[in-house]
């Protein structure tokens, strides 16, 4: 039986919602009762995460009607179709088949005569298989020499993904024995971009990944010339430093350019990307395929739990509802996501995409204008950094900004100091513990100026290490939920027709083809 | 005469404005009224720069209405009794002098004696004069050989200014022949943040500047020790290896542990402390200091302007009056900063904590909390990065985000690659040029999935180059906006009360003196 898709705000347990007595998150997190909800606001997620919203506005009420909500929006049954092979994709007709690039879940989905996960697997066993050649010295430069350095070309969901797993996991994969290559990112169309990190590499050394779909994105075709230049000035042969990760259909595909080509599809959506080829290429490299199985591994534990029924044991679905309770009924326009690990510091870039293209729409499923807002803004920098930083206005600002905290008890390196009777990774730690109370509890003061109002909603994701397990629990944890968001608001999450209009009116500027005020701007620019 | 500080919603002119037919700037940007706004909305700035805000909400009625508002809030009389050395920061008691580093402007400030600017100025020459003897090989490491690396090591406007201006020139100063030493920055109290920079450089060879106003900062007194760490356990002195950048009165201020010790002093906050000694001792040394000079001359220049009384030829002034208009009038709860420029990178992380920290307040210059919104949520990437990731929700999302854009007729490194009929830096220009009218003017479509509504409000400022001058230049325009904001919303925006609640509930964790929610919590952590 399929799902009945249908608006937030026509769902009789949504309405119950709105009339529900709304909670006080400075009266329920103080005294004992807040160290109740402590204990008792935790959901256990995969790879030894927490999940735990004791600081958010909900209470046991308001919980059961979610749990009338996610029943009567049938969260999981669409889960359920979506990773069964439904198109989920109206807007472009597809699958959303992003789960079984690491997951065992639901039936085998066979689309022209092709088993998906079958394929998935295949390519991510291809990757594997060239990492290890590469790392033991089978596959070489023209010299015959190693390759050190993996750069990845690509932009968006090609770049942002990748990059934040990266960068999260270089650390702990040096200090566990688990680091290859060095990786670099080239993105922007912007001509430093590329001639900067072109610069400050050995490109004789260096293997370049070609991240794009279709095979036709503009800023990376670019890059990829940019490349190519570099390497016919150092007298080297492209085909031999080059590799692609494109679909089977692309122009890039069966191409003597490449050295070798790792596919996806249309049914994997670019900021869904990071667990197939467009992920698993650059972090095969740089990390091992082993330290990539880990990650899908952490994803697809996650995912298990994204298929429980009850709310109170599906921490994603628990915090997507949370989220829509914020925005549609208590009214918060944004949302803060403040990661207390340094190695994180570009997945809110990451998530700001996940999040931000995926529900960012106006129209629902059946292209009606919806009467509600949608996703939220999404923004957030490393802690304790931003408490130096955008803090003042969360603890005292005019708006109530909903907070989601992310802290690990252990470092990855393992390397610290002592001082006045603390390690810094204690410090960390405490300072996200204090964070937030100060925001839920707030502290009174004669001094206006001193008071802090309290009442500021948080969540936390405690974890013990950022491991590859972790990472990829984390990661699968926010994309379900931005999924469990899309359902309650009845939205396309995995279309972007708000990408176009721009590229359309581009290409007229290149052309010359412009008038009014875009030919003035095409002026003032000189093009 | 001293000045009238009244709230915003007590000014004539503003409940003029509330009055004020709104202007649709779909209707306004099209056809040849859109071309005349582009030519007739424009104000030149410093560096060659100009600010254009044809893609704003504003027609010359409310142009008119935003003449008689600054005059009524007398905004350029209080930047002029700021720069003359008003008690300004009201909360903390002190006078707000950061505009002395770089300006003439106005009267000598004479403080316990000692004429401020002078004293700056002073500070500026000592840096370059060190600066000069370590690009000399005159001031050397123990073993005699010279610093090839500068560390960073300081937390909130200690980091963030200066390591999104020193992203921003690094390309161009090792284009022009500017560059001497690289830089790296520490800031997290999270140990994986020193210990993977220490990792990455060769401690012999780097020279570490301790940023630290009071001399007590957490994370920057134990990054410090890490630091110290590592040079012993290399076997180096490590007062041959660090200099500090504090106040006179800091336990670091005479310090036999530094070789040098440059000073600032309470008029300068934090996250305005980019053009004294904070900035200037990283950029003289990884740069020249000739390039700290001329991006201090860019930002005199522009400060200059933030002295006209007419809106029309000050450009902060304008920009903040639009940002109000849009906050209080239109209710627009964020916006966006979207560099089209790789190197500016991470200048909306400075400018999120300039303005967020320095307007997110509820209680007024008196300590009586406002009736309206004050500062908003600011973020931002590069484009074209970000119309991969997050536009989708600005085109297309249920909330109007208000955007600002920055870009440049030309690249820094000048290397650049011809695709399709133009190069990257064109197709650079022409993306950012095709959003605004893709923002202001969106378009129809049958398929409501494929429609722009437009309307959506932007400003951009453009320039020839991203030089050290226009770099001071874009600092100077956006620190003179928040301020005039913060004039307008009657707020002081030179205190950061906000951040002391969980400063003083993190060190009761680290002191096990907690209880309720915040004793479990620090369980959680295992505190």
């Amino acid at each position: 039986m399929m799902a009945n898709w249908k608006n937030l705000d026509t769902l009789e347990s949504f309405k119950e919602l709105e009339g529900k007595k709304k909670v006080s998150v400075k009266e329920a997190m103080s005294g004992e009762n807040g160290a109740k909800r402590v204990k008792n606001y935790s959901v256990p997620m995969a790879a030894g995460l927490t999940y735990n919203y004791a600081a958010k506005a909900v209470d046991d009420d308001i919980l059961a009607v979610f749990e009338k909500l996610a029943k009567e929006a049938e969260l999981t049954e669409k889960f359920e179709e979506l990773f069964n092979g439904e198109v989920i994709n109206t807007g472009e007709k597809r699958l959303v088949l992003h789960h079984l690039t690491r997951s065992q879940l639901g039936n085998d989905v066979i689309k022209d005569g092709v088993n998906k996960r079958e394929f998935y697997l295949g390519e991510q066993k291809k990757i594997a298989d060239f990492a290890n050649d590469v790392h033991a010295g089978k596959i070489v430069n023209g010299a015959g020499e190693k390759f050190t350095t993996v750069v990845q070309i690509g932009i968006g969901g090609s770049d942002l993904g990748p990059r934040a797993i990266y960068i999260a996991l270089e650390n702990w994969a040096k200090k566990t024995g688990n680091f290859n290559m060095e990786a670099k990112f080239i993105s922007n169309v912007d001509p430093d971009d590329a001639a900067g990190v072109l610069a400050g590499i050995d490109v004789a050394h260096s293997l370049f990944v070609l991240v794009s779909k279709s095979g036709t994105t503009l800023e990376t075709l670019t890059n990829e010339s940019f490349v190519k230049d570099a390497l016919a000035k150092a007298g080297l042969d492209a085909s031999k430093h080059m590799v692609a990760v494109t679909s089977e259909t692309s122009p890039l595909a069966s191409n003597s350019g490449y050295l070798k080509a790792f596919f996806m599809d249309d049914f994997i959506g670019g900021r869904f990307s990071s667990c197939s080829a467009v992920g698993g290429a650059v972090l095969s490299l740089a990390f091992t395929p082993d330290v990539f199985a880990r990650f899908l591994n952490g994803a697809a534990e996650e995912d298990k739990l994204a298929t429980n029924k009850s709310v109170k044991e599906n921490p994603a679905m628990l915090d997507a509802l949370i989220g829509v309770y914020e925005r549609n009924v208590l009214g918060f326009p944004s949302t803060a996501l403040l990661p207390y690990s340094q190695a994180l510091s570009r997945f809110p870039a990451h998530l700001q995409q996940a999040d931000m293209e995926s529900n960012g729409k106006s129209v629902n499923r059946f292209g009606e204008f919806v009467n509600y807002p949608t996703g939220p803004v999404l923004f957030g920098e490393p802690g304790t950094n931003g408490q130096h930083s955008f803090y003042q206005l969360l603890h005292q600002g005019t708006d109530i900004i909903p907070l989601q905290f992310i802290g690990f008890n252990e470092s990855q390196l393992g390397v610290d100091v002592n001082i006045q009777g603390s390690t810094s990774q204690k410090k960390l730690c405490a300072n996200v513990a204090a964070q937030i109370i100060a925001f839920a509890c707030g502290k009174d003061d004669e001094n206006n100026n001193k008071k802090f109002a309290g009442n500021r909603p948080s969540s936390i994701i405690i974890g013990k290490q950022l491991t590859p397990e972790s990472m990829g629990a984390l990661l699968s944890h926010f994309e379900n939920k931005i999924m469990f968001q899309g359902f309650l608001w009845n939205v396309n999450s995995f279309d972007q027709e708000g990408v176009q209009l721009g590229k359309v009116l581009a290409k007229k500027v290149l052309a010359h083809d412009t008038e009014g005020a875009l030919k003035e701007f095409s002026d003032l620019f000189e093009i």
